[in-house]
């Protein structure tokens, strides 16, 4: 057994819990070679992230006290619609400085939404406490294998449905989706990670030679803000010996405007991350050299439909 | 030679010049069938109206005055668009009223745009006016051979990726889109026309027997607020004898939040339409109908990012 026959048992069990997302080849961007783009944004939930949390419920016993998370984004949500969805309780922490617009999107999954006063570090605390107290099974946002098999699962159906780059160009925070990408392409195709320049725990860590804490701001923070990488992705990472850049706020919202602008493709700052290597030239392709770009969350604040 | 192909004339003619957009399957806003959808806001300046747009500039000499559209919204968007990329002038009379959104959208294609103080009729008359001075040439919206072949060519894409439905539930202005649909399957597939209960040329045509007008109003009325179906469309609807449904402007609200909430697909409210009459009810398939939905125009006013 390997990462790639668990990516195919992943994807196997999940099958039908989740959205095949759509892809499209564009030529646009001010770049003068086509773009193969997956709008993994459209996935329930807005993200990616669902896909880890149905493989990580189906495939293991959840406990009668159900699901906890502490999440002020993509992550509680994810957890708390496949929590709905398979009939198991889910209870999520958010830190109140999550915003109107992610709280509001946890709530419509039908959780047991508790918004806590003040950051992350509250919500994690409490949802420790409930899951001492009651025996929940917590979710890892990034670092867990049934959670990296399951985000593993988009770059299978993406070449199940063509994908003909040699390069991908994937947006990291915690470092969940690329671990999949990763896992799933084994070297077969280049990976290049791209990073906020100020939320950069892969980048810091490759330089290091290890995982180490790092400081997180900047417009992305919210989805890509992880301190510290996770094990899984750093391991596959260094020994796959991947491209890393980061990129700079400004080009991020450049990379929003335009996915907006020239496609109507409406995403969060985190959605445009891997875009904005191309557009900014962080990553310059070769001439010859084929690039795709996973579009990785849509939850934008404010809701524009709010 | 007939519509077919023309039509297959048309997509060899725009290619390269027009986005593929993608499709998916969903099971979701609330029923209990899987829905294709055809994300065709994601063309060129946000709406299928690209694809006439080329198909004319390419189809028949330009004099050298260049274009001339008067419009308040996609059409001038679009003239705009492939005029400049194909390096012809064009310079579009657009109504005040448009709003901020719009008139933004237009002005980034690069084209000549005027406003005009008042309504739309103000700025046809000045487009006419210039057309009388400099032999510019008009493009028109909906009513013309080579638009309605532009517009098919969006369909003759889907059946090529895929298409499995019945039915197809199209939203209706002016009957550019839906004649193509209507001229490409030939009645291979049922047709369902979609228009607001306050902008539906197509039905009242269809119930007086011939072209008659309507007042427009309404959420939709900046796209889909024809005064008078096309006599192209007309002929066709009638003679294939389709099926044709209005629904409320609650109606094409709730299926724009849906199509959001859901899917982080964010149109404007004429992209919803189709899909509104579904979610309202207002057309019921059959239990072993398949059904597709066309997502036509994205243009959202406010811009979300403006």
């Amino acid at each position: 057994m390997g990462w790639k026959s668990d990516i195919q048992a992943a994807a196997e069990r999940i099958t039908g819990h989740i959205q095949v997302t759509p892809t499209l080849q564009v030529l646009n961007f001010g770049l003068n070679y086509p773009i193969e783009l997956k709008l993994e944004h459209m996935q329930h939930t807005g993200s990616f992230k669902a896909r880890g949390a149905f493989n990580t419920l189906l495939s293991q016993p959840v406990p009668p006290a159900g699901l906890v998370a502490a999440s002020g984004g993509n992550h509680g949500a994810a957890v708390g619609y496949a929590a709905h969805k398979l009939g198991h309780r889910a209870r999520i922490y958010v830190p109140e400085m999550a915003g109107p617009a992610k709280i509001s999107l946890i709530e419509a999954t039908g959780a047991d939404l508790q918004v806590v006063p003040g950051a992350y570090a509250n919500a994690l605390e409490l949802a420790q406490d409930y899951e001492a107290e009651t025996g929940a099974m917590q979710v890892h946002a990034y670092d867990a294998p049934a959670t990296v098999a399951g985000q593993g699962t988009c770059f299978a159906e993406w070449q199940a449905q063509g994908l003909q780059a040699d390069t991908l160009l994937i947006a990291v925070g915690g470092g969940g989706l690329i671990a999949g990408a990763m896992a799933w392409f084994d070297g077969s195709k280049k990976i290049v990670a791209v990073e906020p320049e100020t939320s950069c725990a892969l980048h810091a860590a490759l330089q290091a030679q290890k995982p180490v804490d790092v400081e997180v701001s900047g417009v992305a923070a919210n989805a890509l803000g992880a301190k510290r990488i996770g094990n899984i992705c750093f391991d596959l990472a260094q020994s796959q010996n991947i491209t890393s850049v980061t990129v700079t706020d400004a080009a991020i919202t450049a990379a929003q405007v335009a996915l907006w602008r020239q496609h109507r493709i409406l995403v969060e700052p985190a959605g445009a991350t891997a875009l904005a290597a191309l557009m900014s030239g962080a990553y310059s392709p070769t001439p010859d050299e084929r690039v795709a770009v996973l579009i990785c969350g849509g939850n934008i604040a404010p809701d524009p439909l709010g």
